[in-house]
């Protein structure tokens, strides 16, 4: 009833942040989630928007009309508002533009201009620069004559009159340092700065390793542009490490947890086919030695063995080079000493392992044979998933290939075939 | 020859930042590695080891004596230090504890009585701390007597003189404040404050929640012990998101990249054993249908459908219930709703492909019935993936097993288990 609602209302907007109340909202399936929504206090919308994940918050624009888009988005910040524009059909991206002042709408528009995976898609424009010339008395007169200063501002940034980027004055710089001393006299010129088409993934390592709170963005020209703050860099970094994770099993990071049964299954559908040409490729492979299978069964009960073996030998490559792809481990120079290592892993492991289900087997089936040729066989496929599952994440990104999300499907097709060709295959030598 | 290495030397130590040194040293392998380790500016070394990650920090620290440790330790934060040597023997911890002076020693002391992974662990004690009644022009005096600030310093502390916590007065806030009101008119006393035990993944989410970059670190009576900061906490956001990753590989997200081969291979030969119980169970299932698939060889070319099938469903649900509950979005509330539309996403999928994959039975073997029989153990084995692979993950946790260590080695079981015995044990029945 509604009185219970009111309740449920008053909980949510007077008891909860902005943020807690996004994290509600992306915990709860669709039918409550909108309920939920509704209640929300219409100033705290524009707020909780800008925390909500991609997915999520989409779904709740698409039902807006442009003038409530505009009203909504107000208080966003630039790079917050270029990211939920990017989502939104041309048409009413114009319509929101047009609505907004001139001012605005230029800085909205230099944002929209940068690819969102760049440094210009994450910066916000929300800079304050001060020149090298004054003394930090007058630095810190200057701020106080703002009503507040933005988030994260953790230095102020020094650049010329035609706005080109000198160097930075941290805060706590400016803090300690004698009032009659001029910016040029204690600002940092060995700053790092970052160039406007930097990757995000990029910014993300370079925030990770250099511990910053903001970064400025520059043009090629060396002009300021915007700064890049560690609240958005930490997206990044969270996104860039679910992706390998949900990749890997043909999900998106993006993706809402709560979608409904019909977009979930259509978007499973498609991953679980691509998988059915996997499988179907495996079971020809097997189809090319009913013969040999038909006069020893025991080969159809050990075979998945082989088959699975590779695949977990291989994964664990695969998945250590995607990782160490992503935090820029990998390269040129050290790429053959991880191949080799790898390899060698391989036949360590291959030896091992083929003793022990060699024995098993010719325990089991009472036959010598068998045991040599599914020793021979697990050490094929250990050898080749290793090779594989380290040079594959590589080929694919030269290729411009998502390794996460293609690396998987290939290996174990790899690993299957390898699997079942090399054991059924020194099988029909033997027993034919 | 030594000259080259000479111009390494300066190269390395002049012209890159100690944690590009790191992260060059952790792109190396071993051998290479100590040499370049060797090349480093004894004064930078320390610096650099607080870069480095766990496994390769503990590998150049096992090497050092006490007193060299003491020295190259010295000017390291309290909370790197204490995970430094929560890393080493009790023995040497004990004779660098000794060799430092008394405050240090206490600090460092109390630091280690938290569990490294709980804010106790990962904080610092370099808080700057005010008191409420004096004036804004005296806190700026106040800290224009330090010859620096701690770096992340985004927000001073306010305490009482027990050193219970009060509030917080942001920098921001700070410099945009009349000179001449007192910290209690413009502090912030409902700042987020986390209490000592509070686990550091749950530290990691408040910060990403509340774009936080630094936040006071309370006892359970309020008073006030540490800081932690951003750039410890993305350390762990990344570490949570990589263990995912690689626990479902069966790898640690400690573990170094370059780790020499005979190391490597023990750790995955472990894997690869836990992994070929599950391959041998499945063979065992398979071994009970000898009789049938002598008789029928198509089951054998068709099966591996069937239980791979399953096991990709399956691991769309498992990544996906994970990844959730890691971001703390699955609650009893809301488990329901999930596990249902998994269900009924299962019956879709099943539904889709059993028709798919039945018709290309049919037409491949000629044969009606295996087209059937294929089509029911698809839909059965697609059905029960998804349920294990939500309510596996619910399961474990509860029993405090880590789901992406052992989800996707149990799921894998289930998945092979019934796709075997649905598809060969309807065969028998029809065919026997």
């Amino acid at each position: 009833d509604s009185g219970s609602l009111d309740q449920v209302a008053r909980i949510l907007n007077r008891g909860l942040s902005p943020s807690d109340i996004a994290h509600l909202l992306e915990s709860t399936p669709p039918k409550e989630r909108s309920i939920l929504w509704r209640l929300v206090d219409k100033d705290l919308e524009g707020e909780i928007l800008q925390y909500l994940s991609d997915e999520v918050r989409t779904d709740f624009l698409s039902k807006l009309n442009p003038q409530e888009l505009v009203s909504i988005t107000e208080d966003f910040e630039t790079d917050d508002l270029a990211d939920v524009l990017q989502q939104l059909p041309e048409k009413v991206i114009q319509e929101v533009l047009d609505s907004m002042d001139s001012q605005d709408r230029h800085r909205i528009e230099a944002v929209l201009s940068y690819a969102e995976d760049t440094a210009g898609g994450l910066m916000n424009t929300d800079t304050i620069t001060i020149r090298p010339d004054i003394s930090i008395d007058v630095v810190l007169r200057y701020l106080r004559r703002h009503r507040s200063l933005p988030d994260m501002t953790d230095k102020l940034i020094v650049v010329n009159r035609k706005d080109e980027f000198i160097g930075t004055l941290p805060i706590t710089t400016m803090l300690v340092a004698s009032p009659s001393s001029t910016v040029r006299e204690v600002m940092n010129t060995d700053a790092v700065t970052i160039s406007v088409n930097t990757p995000d993934t990029e910014v993300a390592n370079l925030f990770e390793r250099r511990d910053l709170v903001s970064a400025p963005v520059l043009s090629s020209e060396g002009r300021l542009l915007g700064r890049v703050t560690i609240d958005d860099v930490v997206d990044v970094i969270r996104d860039d490490a679910d992706h390998s994770l949900m990749s890997m099993a043909g999900l998106d990071e993006d993706d809402d947890t709560f979608t409904p049964i019909i977009k979930t299954a259509k978007r499973r559908a498609v991953w679980l086919g691509i998988n059915l040409i996997t499988a179907f490729i495996a079971s020809a492979v097997i189809g090319l030695f009913e013969a040999t299978i038909e006069k020893v069964v025991a080969l159809a009960v050990l075979m998945p063995i082989v088959a699975s073996m590779g695949g977990i030998a291989g994964s664990q490559a695969l998945t250590l080079v995607i990782r160490s792809m992503a935090v820029g481990q990998i390269s040129r120079n050290n790429l053959g000493w991880l191949l080799n290592r790898e390899f060698i892993v391989g036949i360590i492991n291959g030896t091992l392992w083929a003793l022990v289900v060699a024995g098993a087997a010719i325990v089991w089936f009472n036959d010598l044979m068998i045991g040599v040729i599914i020793a021979l066989a697990l050490m094929i496929n250990l050898i080749v998933a290793a090779v594989a599952g380290t040079m594959l994440p590589v080929i694919l990104r030269a290729r411009d290939i998502d390794p996460a999300l293609a690396g998987g499907v290939i290996l174990t097709t790899i690993t299957d075939v390898v699997g079942f060709l090399s054991f059924l295959g020194l099988a029909t030598i033997v027993y034919a």
